[in-house]
């Protein structure tokens, strides 16, 4: 497989060794409620407990130590992103563990709590106009002038790695995909056979998942993903309020769109012998202020349920 | 001890027999970032993760079952309470449980919601004036025409559960109240050395505290409680979004008064000796509604280290 992908199992075990010793093993937990709404057995990996408050610090600690020993003089003078969400949180974090300064790249117009935010992770602002233009020419001045590192931000790495993972271990356990209806660009490529980005930067409420797939993680997706599953912005808002209330879980919506899919119409059409379900709660970095226009009155009783 | 309390050790080692079938082994998770605001190691009892939401099925369940060998003509016809709030859920789930009807005692004046969800739970609703007298008065009735049987709501029932175990397991390990300042009953009465309820409805975003430590734990606070720590209002919004956004547990706000207490000002006069502290975070059920009015943008990033 390693020629055909661009990783195989082999790297994933290797950079989970990579990371091991600093990362959390975080809790899988149940709820009979979920449970019963959707008439199988669900199994929620909890990685919004994970350090840095998502699991994207998985790839990027994997990204700054993997580097360390490729720099021909010693340790890499910096790192350099333009995420200023849970990607640049992580980075920031990994590059901290590892002694290295990390530079964030916001557009000037960026809300004022978010420069906040980057300068109290311990990251340096290096400011840019508001374009993916503007924002990639900056983050490459100041990669050459600080002799830095840049970091992409991955678009589909999540789904890919699981499908590595899980191909390679048992390939009878199908990979299910799920995605915002309003940034469907895995859906679109799946359908055409080939790689499709979102045409305009999308609007969703899961703003972890605004990205493209890119050209590394689309091989992987084309041939390991079994399905995909799309979900409407009320479907998302009404499933990360579900896990608030009844699993008392902060995900942000980003990792509510995997508990939408399973609770949607289509996913009905799944055969019921597809019992068992694991779903990645991929992050809790939630923005209570601005959730608060969205959040509905409960109807129902918090009845709650969750067991580890 | 039995004599000199309502309850001993063996009571409650009685009561977790007779419920451990029907409850949730819940998690202890602890946060590094609230290690190092507080200077100690924290370790949080996740009892929002509980059936029902809250500790309460604990004490609910172990009523019902108590009561049913009692009951002279087999299973009791009813359970009666008058606790729209956390209580009155867990009895309702308890009952259910065990095949009982319920029926909670609402005033006219509470708002549809919470009608709609004692419905949701399976209980019966029955009305009364928005008076304690009428409420009392109206329970009763119930109870009478129903043949049913009354479970009363607690005050200090967890904490003189605790304080008796603790104190009969390992007497070194200190128990310490934790209390809103605007409904300080169980503080004026260890201060005055006898029992204090609080003259008026106390006025408190932790709605699960309102109520006054009662004739049967009040002799277990006064002896074997070791302080006890008051705090704000401010102090409980701050510490709970604190836990909302820092550890993505989703607790109500009474469950932030512990919190608020082991960060305040105040307890850093406890010994630095004092290093490991278990803090019961007793229950999610919070109304995101109005929390609302209370959310504060946040101010540093949602750095994130649950660990379990």
């Amino acid at each position: 497989m390693c020629a055909q992908y661009c990783i195989s199992f082999a790297d994933v075990e290797k950079a989970h060794i990579n990371i091991r010793d600093s990362i959390h093993l975080t809790p899988v937990l149940t709820s009979s409620i979920l449970n019963q709404l959707t008439g199988r057995n669900l199994f929620f990996k909890c990685e919004l407990f994970q350090k840095t408050g998502s699991f994207k610090i998985r790839g990027a600690l994997n990204a700054v130590r993997s580097l360390v020993p490729d720099a021909l003089e010693g340790k890499p003078k910096a790192v350099v992103t333009h995420s200023s969400g849970n990607h640049g949180q992580a980075l920031t974090y990994a590059a901290k563990l590892e002694g290295i300064p990390a530079y964030i790249v916001v557009p000037q117009t960026a809300p004022d709590c978010k420069k906040l935010a980057i300068q109290a992770y311990g990251a340096s602002i290096v400011y840019c106009e508001p374009s993916d233009e503007s924002r990639e020419n900056v983050a490459k001045r100041v990669k050459e002038e600080t002799e830095g590192i840049m970091v992409p931000v991955g678009g589909g790495g999540m789904i890919a790695g699981i499908a590595i993972t899980i191909k390679a271990l048992k390939p009878s356990v199908k990979v299910y995909a799920a995605e915002p209806l309003n940034a469907d660009d895995c859906y679109q490529s799946k359908l055409k056979g080939e790689l499709m980005p979102n045409l305009y930067p999308p609007d969703t409420i899961a703003d972890g998942v605004k990205s493209s797939i890119g050209l590394n993680t689309w091989p992987i997706i084309r041939d390991l993903v079994d399905d995909i599953f799309t979900v409407t912005e009320d479907e998302i808002k009404r499933a990360t309020q579900l896990v608030w209330e009844r699993m008392k879980l902060l995900i942000e919506p980003t990792a509510g769109v995997g508990v939408a899919a399973v609770l949607s119409q289509h996913f009905q059409t799944v055969s019921p012998e597809v019992k068992n379900i694991c779903i990645v709660l991929s992050g809790g970095n939630v923005d209570l202020t601005s959730s608060i226009t969205w959040v509905k009155q409960a109807e129902r009783p918090a009845y709650q349920s969750v067991s580890v």
